[in-house]
């Protein structure tokens, strides 16, 4: 099966390595390490094993690389804008997009602009980060949850997570996109906008008492502004995502990775577009629009720096 | 007039030194800085003028202190529950107690310890800071808002006013303290906490625009507090706010001078108190309490240090 990985960064490393190592012939689109990871591989160090590859199969141009049957879209969402409108060349037609990213609001314009290809969201409970140019380390968790833009796509749900089942990922199916997109921001939006702001790691967010009661209203304001919109998560879910953090090794959330790496941080994704969804359902997420704000002032700061 | 200033920081050095000025006998109490101030006189450069005193009249033990005709508090309110007991040796008998403090909940310990004592607020609106042991530097505004703690007090405001109008400070009378101390959260609130926390002086908290609507956000939630309990500020009262602080130089508010200096912050006063009383008045203050519970993880991460 070819599999293209559109952005090869810790996600997309990560992932791609795995199926490449599952059987399948993976194609990498890469950008800035596109002459190093040539030259030198890909190095994926996880806790489920070794998934290098020595010679991969790898790109700096999607109209260089073959028409795929599986196309999965890693980048940040940050790039989106650019870097949709560049999957045409890449489509078998009416192959599936699978989009692993976090946040709300991406796999609306995937299908907007390909509308003849079933599009999947895909939300890695994972923690991975790329440690220098090439290398990928994987220090905890790994599964992805699938779930179709399309209603009507729910019928292949079984077959995309069965090639990440047979290369040995974890994966979960949920029918509904919106749910599962509301069920991963329990863990995103408190922990990635306050690991930047509070200049820590998980550890701090989750052993400070101060900290741990902030991280709960934040949890809160997400069930909360679910429901508003017809989403229902178990109240347990809280306790759950602060179980995991607990006992991942102290953590930087991609969010703070990319502010320190002076890149653009993923603020409408994970922030405006949720917020702004609860909004139009009528509630107000007051704890999250906080850090939304805080977060946007940084990065405004980030950028007046970068310019 | 015999005058005690209790606590000889940027506030009281300052107000203490322009009411020696205008023909007052001052008495200081200091703690760290008392000999050098002792040695070296106190130095008050202000932009109203110079306000040095030489020789001041300076103690470190209210014992030593003569009985006043006028006590003024001005010591950071995180040191209130060690110093009001010890102010007796201080008062006259009956003689009136000004509190120069921000935050809420004080007043009512003083007139709880000193019964026969009529005890007013002060609310200081000026940006004035300690620029090193007996040097306080006074860059913009200056005016103090008295109320009466106990209603029936309010006829004596005159009189305390008088005695600041005279030595040339701009005074204000409020008849209602909680409504005047509701205002003057409506400036500590947002500014006091956010620059702790975003790490900037006041001209970024007015500059950038995400930081402008969050200020803006926190500027309504003390609004609505205050409403809950009874207290109707008018809403243009946010723009003067706001205007106030784009004229100042950029400035460090007093929590950040406390944080980076590492004392204690004043978040009980300024933060867990109207927000607990808010919330006893049914009102959620979801913005002031997001910027409380992260000024509380950084304080205990300093004491962590301190130790």
């Amino acid at each position: 099966m070819d599999i293209a990985i559109i952005g090869t960064g810790a996600i997309g490393g990560l992932y791609g390595a795995r199926l490449a190592h599952g059987g399948n012939r993976v194609h990498f689109l890469l950008h800035t390490e596109y002459d190093h990871v040539k030259a030198h591989g890909l190095v994926v160090d996880s806790h489920f094993g070794d998934f290098s590859l020595k010679e991969p199969l790898v790109y700096n141009d999607t109209g260089q690389m073959p028409r795929c049957d599986l196309v999965i879209v890693a980048a940040k969402s940050t790039a989106n804008d650019a870097l949709f409108p560049l999957l045409g060349p890449v489509l078998k037609p009416g192959c599936p997009i699978v989009l692993l990213q976090n946040g709300m609001g991406a796999e609306q314009k995937l299908a907007a602009l390909y509308p003849g290809h079933p599009v999947f969201g895909g939300m890695c409970f994972v923690c991975t980060y790329r440690e220098s140019p090439g290398v990928i380390r994987n220090t905890s968790n790994g599964r992805i949850t699938f779930a179709p833009y399309a209603p009507a796509d729910a019928a292949l749900l079984p077959e995309i997570a069965g090639i990440f089942d047979r290369a040995g990922i974890e994966t979960e199916r949920f029918d509904d996109l919106s749910l599962a997109r509301w069920r991963k921001l329990v863990w995103n939006i408190p922990y990635n906008g306050m690991s930047v702001i509070m200049d820590c790691k998980t550890d701090f967010l989750v052993g400070n008492p101060a900290m741990r009661e902030l991280i709960s209203c934040l949890m809160c304001d997400v069930i909360d502004g679910a429901r508003a919109c017809g989403h229902i998560i178990e109240p347990g879910f809280m306790d759950i995502m602060v179980a995991v953090t607990e006992k991942m090794t102290p953590y930087e959330p991609s969010m703070k990775l990319d502010f320190l790496a002076g890149r653009k941080m993923e603020i409408t994704a994970i922030y405006d577009n949720p917020i702004r969804i609860a909004a139009e359902h009528g509630f107000t997420m007051h704890y999250a629009n906080t850090v939304r704000l805080a977060l946007s002032a940084l990065e405004q700061k980030a950028q007046e720096k970068r310019v």
